[in-house]
């Protein structure tokens, strides 16, 4: 469960309930129209789960139970989403296979994962939408040379790839007999967490992703049928306050959730940032910081600099982990001893509300995300909030939050170079 | 070696002269006058690598050569420096212990750190300036009840503590005969990393720390001395685009880069979030990003969003990484095939360049400082570089540069709260 509060003055005038009502209805039409395919994903994804446990049957590796390494080759919205989910549960969850990412061109980070992996316990997964990402395909070609796979016959089962359909990677798969899954059209990158691009190696790891999708799944039906008002006002007053407030901040109180936050960075600053119908560049900023680390960090900006920031802080209620602070008392340090005999889970939780409560005095405003436990459920909730935070504010923006046209400069610029 | 490039334009007018020599002879009295202490370190800390051969050969764990992880419980700046050295070095370097580091009151996270160290191998380093963080103590109290030390007799040479001189944790130490470092009162926390607080670890882990010293001791000399000119530069004009360029983007191509970028957005965010005389609230924001994973993230935002960011490009020039992109070419992907037999060093490098020339196409100021290697030298100029350069922008932007009062009010009500 997750559970919602705010600092921030919020009570709906007229003229705001018009601009909430107008997003809440484009965005259902982008549902209903088809136009965007994120908002089908909870439901039709479940279809991809049934899928893989055939393949499980089929794909004799798989079968044999010798996969212990699931491979993922991908980077940005083909790598962060998973990332985030595994982070958070790997070392909660008993997995079947252990998740490992291949996301940069950095050949020091390749040689290093490449030597932690063995060809008899792998299973690779390429994941590219468009089919040509530049750094999967390379790395992808560095793991055939290295681990010598023979794609025609043996090593072809030991290889998955999800990308659109039709995509150039897409027929290399056809033509290789290699096992695809493909991402709907209207499924940009970095909305497709819960499409194939995540839902087949987090499935194969081991993960419950019918419960990441159906925790999806039930936020946003409530959202749909009229609950969830705050997640409408809340976009509103970002809306409002999108000059004044241009940097968010994402202050999560548990180490795990700091790759969230990541995915987080992702969706908002490519989502967001933009030129709006009027040619105007328009843009939030998102920062991710992790507590209580970050508030002996970032912190004193947010409290003293300028007041251009707002904050929503996310902290975990139950971590499951009952360590205890012992009743040790330290010669000279006795000044510490009345926190002797808390809990760590309520020492972090108390160092989250307080410095929450000292931005609130300072004027910077705060909500927060309080989620019950870290579970595939919960998990899931928070993916589709942010998502659909970030469809409702940029509709309130009128600009197109889906595409990513500033990036294919430097793409250009890259080919053009590298084939001189 | 690093290598320094820009392409904002600045040629210094009469006025900006005078700003920058004010500057100047304003970082150069804090050192003279002994009232900010960072600037002797890479001269004083010689005497502390030297006090550590000394100890190495009377602590009687350390002499058997039992000791094969350097466990460190710090905080903030008590965590981040040696972390970021740590993280670039640790796969280059054969070192003689392994770091661990507690930084965070996380239940799971300590108990996962816990679980990794085994009391035979572990000696522990207690960080902090203070003396009474609460995570810290907090966490050692947990450490010595997990590992049944017994700090009066057999294991109170299993425990190093650095601290300011008369600390309480200082007095803690005197108490058991615990050998203990100081850290200089004038030395604040984020600019700590070059004294006891980075050097003690860092050395006893097996890292070069002389040239770690070196490295800064000859850059600084050079500004001082009249050269790095560009770095002067380069502070005046962040200082005069404050408030246009108030977004600071640290875009490091190298994993291993990524706790450096968290190390400066403290020392940034810290040092320069602050209210000026004046009474206003300044401050730069500081962000850090890694290439080429972040080109598929926050890029756009730089690219189409406001134009508030100034973005530093670090690149590593020599990676002393062959590994190349095979000669493969895949059927119906053939069209990557143009950059197969190039070395992944290349493609990271050239994608830096690609998404820079992106950057400056679109009016966004950038600079670069290419790394030569990656080895301890280096790493001190990119320290000290970070440190000289937030010192002058603080004294352009009549702050102190070297406190942190926004902190404290988060303290107070955690205490508060705490002792209900």
């Amino acid at each position: 469960m997750l559970s919602f509060s705010r600092d921030f003055n919020f009570d709906a005038t007229a003229a705001q309930q018009t601009i909430i009502n107008n997003a809440l209805a484009a965005i259902k039409d982008e549902k209903e129209s088809g136009r965007i395919g994120y908002y089908e994903l909870p439901e039709s994804s479940l279809a991809i789960i049934d899928e893989l446990a055939l393949e499980s049957e089929s794909n004799s590796l798989l079968s044999s139970g010798k996969i212990k390494d699931i491979v993922v080759i991908g980077i940005g919205g083909s790598s962060l989403g998973i990332k985030a989910v595994d982070s958070l549960l790997s070392q909660r969850v008993d997995t079947t296979a252990k998740l490992h990412l291949f996301e940069n061109s950095d050949p020091v980070n390749i040689s290093q994962t490449l030597s932690k992996l063995t060809k008899a316990s792998s299973l690779f997964i390429v994941i590219s939408k468009s089919g040509g990402t530049i750094e999967t395909t390379s790395i992808f070609k560095t793991v055939i040379a290295h681990f010598d796979l023979d794609l025609d016959s043996a090593d072809n089962e030991r290889v998955m790839v999800i990308t659109d359909s039709g995509s150039a990677l897409s027929q290399f798969a056809d033509n290789h007999r290699i096992k695809q899954f493909n991402i709907p059209d209207n499924v940009g990158g970095r909305f497709s967490v819960l499409s194939a691009v995540g839902i087949v190696p987090l499935t194969l790891a081991g993960y419950d992703t019918r419960a990441l999708l159906g925790g999806a799944d039930t936020f946003m039906d409530a959202l749909f049928s009229g609950g969830e008002q705050h997640l409408l006002e809340k976009a509103c007053y970002y809306y409002e306050n999108a000059e004044k407030s241009s940097i968010n901040v994402l202050f999560s109180y548990a180490n795990d959730l700091e790759n969230l936050t990541k995915w987080y960075v992702q969706l908002w600053g490519e989502s967001l940032g933009k030129i709006d119908r009027a040619g105007k560049s328009v843009g939030m900023t998102p920062i991710g910081l992790i507590g209580a680390v970050d508030q002996h960090s970032f912190l004193q900006l947010v409290i003293e600099g300028p007041k251009d920031k707002s904050v929503t802080f996310i902290n975990v209620d139950d971590f499951e982990n009952d360590l205890r602070i012992p009743e040790i008392s330290l010669k000279k340090i006795e000044k510490t001893d009345f926190i002797n005999g808390k809990t760590f889970n309520e020492l972090i939780n108390a160092q989250c509300d307080a410095t929450r409560q000292s931005l609130i005095d300072n004027g910077v405003p705060t909500d927060g995300i309080t989620i019950s436990k870290i579970d595939e459920e919960n998990i899931g909730a928070m993916i589709i909030y942010y998502e659909l935070l970030t469809s409702l504010i940029g509709s309130m923006l009128k600009i197109n939050t889906y595409d990513q046209p500033g990036v294919e400069l430097g793409k250009t610029i890259l080919y053009a170079n590298l084939q001189k």
